[in-house]
């Protein structure tokens, strides 16, 4: 793993806390939203594997300090410095939420606690992996509870932000709830269905539409999915039915997909092949597939490609990572940042989730009645016990979904999706640390 | 690099064509978009290199063959066929635009002509690499575009889409006009400059402000900028000017950063440091900058997060990949979709750049007094000459960028921000190919 696939100020900042004595302060940082991005009620939590898995295997090589060594930034920091950097490993502890975990705003995904050099570097990478994870985890629960039980697959690797974004998002839209993913690697890597049979191109490269579906026919048998819009997609659907032998259904990728499906419904089975399935792509997301949906439109699966894989409706959450409390031989102190509208709660937390609501407390706290959501990961840097699988995160997050109300896991924005109240403990100290300056 | 990094449906139609004898007929790919995103008057095409660098290293590792030959899909794809796979190379053409070139809808940005099965595979990758890419040096040079000569840095990995992302983001951000990256790989692998110096978390690490302003100029000397809005921006204005020593500048963070700035430079110039920057960061895009510009904002330099690395106002774009031409021996077949609202154009192409407008032409057409912006970079699998450096197509970008008009340089969307003809023969081929179709 690069250690230095992150912004550079986090390394300068080391060197720093190196030259003042400061590097082996035990910091602790909490990772999480400030506010849930626009049309949403909910984060689905993901990527923590490939968060711990970065952590462990976090590394600086030879090439990496070379370069950094000529940068005008580390021109002062001494060899012990990059001495230290050689030997660099990650020693702390990570609580984090189950994957699958729905949070809200201000509660904390992951908390590392660890020398405030080791907890600083991480800071831009499990952002990026576990804020990207999660919002696709979002997107695609969303568009599962909008399929009401048809399968949703992710097809987005082509409009990903790059090609591991790809491979990424497949694994994110899996944990929630997806039924598996295009990604090829991404179903080798983390063991999750792959999809796909022909795209347009396969059907334009034959002389004619018939012969593209024979062959086709030829390769994968009674699984084979027609895909008929490449010239007229009814003429489409009645070609696949002309080979006379079962298959598994035909995709549609344009034009009206409510009346089109219909269509090539009533053709299918006019034709004898009430068992074949129609499958709908096109720029799907969960309000066309409620629409669809609610239109009658009799379609079996769904593929999402642009939309899932890049939560488009929302590309982004304000994911930060904020220093929370430093310790200093047997002194602790927490800490907080005042800035307008930026302001944060001082402390290491816990959220303890009620049937109805959360309590954010203090990581000390002890509650009857509750679960506490952040558990301990990774403790002086081993990792502890297995982890989940990708099946058992996928199936955790089925259940906590579907324990939440209909109209938080539904499509429409509720103000306040979930009660969070402050703990007597957690308010007692954001007063100590911020009451004057707040 | 990995060759399932695809669709699975890339594979299954490799099969398909190997078995249907047409894996070698030659074929002739181009990567496009059918219509610019919403808030676009052109994108500037970026990530060549890497889809060059991919397809002539694209392989496929033992353990990708030993979990291909697991799934259903191939089942009757017979022993021949992973026995070609494992000796898979890429002996195809590539023809690309210049990194940096910017480029409007349906004008290709990559054409790949080569044996059918190598062409397809490679669809999805080429897809996510040039296409992310090509939206992030988009939105850069938008943002470039409205700072009007003030420095823009690439400050987003943390919100990018998975750590990759944020790599690849640094590069594209370069080549479409920004100054630098905060992400050090990006540093390193690309020779972009980087900068970044301390976050909140730095401030907050000490008991005081000033003690954390003296510690970092400790390190940095001169070259330090404070980040100023840990809990009161214009105190820690103050703070960084009573070190009494010259420092780069101050960055602000949150606020109202045209208020502020304007104070910030009061405090600073009343100090008697002048010369001292002030760089703004958060959340801004070309439009925010504009206003601030606007507003009189005494800002010398902006970083820019989450929207630059997502393009949050237009986070994808339907790139696609559509086979153009295929050839058997000597005869060749142009082809098209005719997909309701998906058709495609016929043939192999080129872009003929005029002063004021494109003509779309066939690629073996001759034109003068123009540029054929397609050039060959691959050759039989092999790379033509030195390709540009990062600096060089960032210049070219510049150069070009110049050159359009200024209201397609501008914020606000033009209905046809620029004239691109048909030439008689693409039209001819249409209508031979599509004619009684369409």
């Amino acid at each position: 793993m690069n250690a230095i696939l992150t912004d550079l100020y986090q390394l300068t900042m080391a060197a720093g806390y190196w030259q003042s004595g400061k590097a082996t302060e035990v910091a602790t940082f909490e990772l999480f939203v400030r506010r849930l991005p626009p049309h949403r009620n909910f984060l689905v939590a993901a990527g923590l594997a490939q968060a711990v898995e970065y952590l462990l295997n976090l590394r600086f090589t030879e090439e990496e300090l070379a370069y950094l060594r000529k940068l005008p930034q580390f021109r002062s920091a001494g060899e012990g410095f990059f001495q230290m950097l050689s030997e660099f490993r990650f020693t702390g502890d990570v609580f984090a939420v189950p994957e699958g975990t729905p949070v809200f705003a201000g509660e904390p995904i992951l908390t590392v606690r660890a020398p405030l050099l080791e907890a600083q570097i991480p800071e831009t990478y499990l952002l990026a992996m576990v804020g990207f994870q999660s919002l696709i985890a979002t997107k695609a629960a969303r568009m599962v509870e909008s399929a009401a039980g048809r399968a949703v697959v992710e097809f987005g690797t082509r409009r990903a932000h790059g090609p591991e974004a790809g491979v990424l998002a497949g694994r994110a839209a899996f944990v929630g709830g997806c039924t598996g993913t295009s990604n090829t690697l991404s179903g080798m890597k983390y063991g999750i269905p792959v999809f796909g049979t022909a795209a347009h191109s396969w059907v334009q490269s034959f002389a004619s539409e018939t012969e593209a579906f024979a062959r086709l026919y030829e390769l994968l048998g009674p699984a084979t999915t027609f895909l008929i819009d490449t010239y007229d997609t009814l003429e489409g659907a009645r070609r696949a039915t002309q080979l006379g032998k079962p298959f598994w259904g035909v995709r549609l990728d344009s034009g009206d997909l409510a009346a089109l499906s219909k269509a090539v419904r009533a053709i299918l089975d006019s034709a004898g092949f009430p068992e074949a399935k129609i499958m709908a792509t096109g720029d799907l997301n969960e309000y066309k597939i409620a629409d669809l949906l609610a239109a009658g439109a009799p379609i079996d699966a769904f593929g999402a490609g642009t939309e899932l894989a890049t939560s488009a409706d929302a590309p982004s959450h304000g994911a930060v990572y904020k220093l929370v409390e430093i310790a200093s031989g047997a002194e602790k102190r927490a800490t907080a940042k005042a800035s307008a509208e930026k302001s944060t709660l001082p402390g290491a937390k816990q959220i303890f989730r009620y049937a109805d609501h959360d309590v954010l407390g203090l990581a000390g706290e002890c509650r009857m009645g509750c679960e506490a959501l952040l558990r301990p990961v990774v403790l002086h840097g081993e990792p502890i016990g297995p982890q989940p699988t990708i099946v058992e995160s996928r199936e955790y997050a089925r259940r906590c979904l579907a324990a939440l109300p209909d109209e938080v896991r539904g499509l429409e924005v509720v103000p306040e999706p979930w009660r969070i109240k402050q703990s007597v403990e957690l308010i007692q100290l954001r007063e100590a640390v911020l009451g004057g300056r707040s």
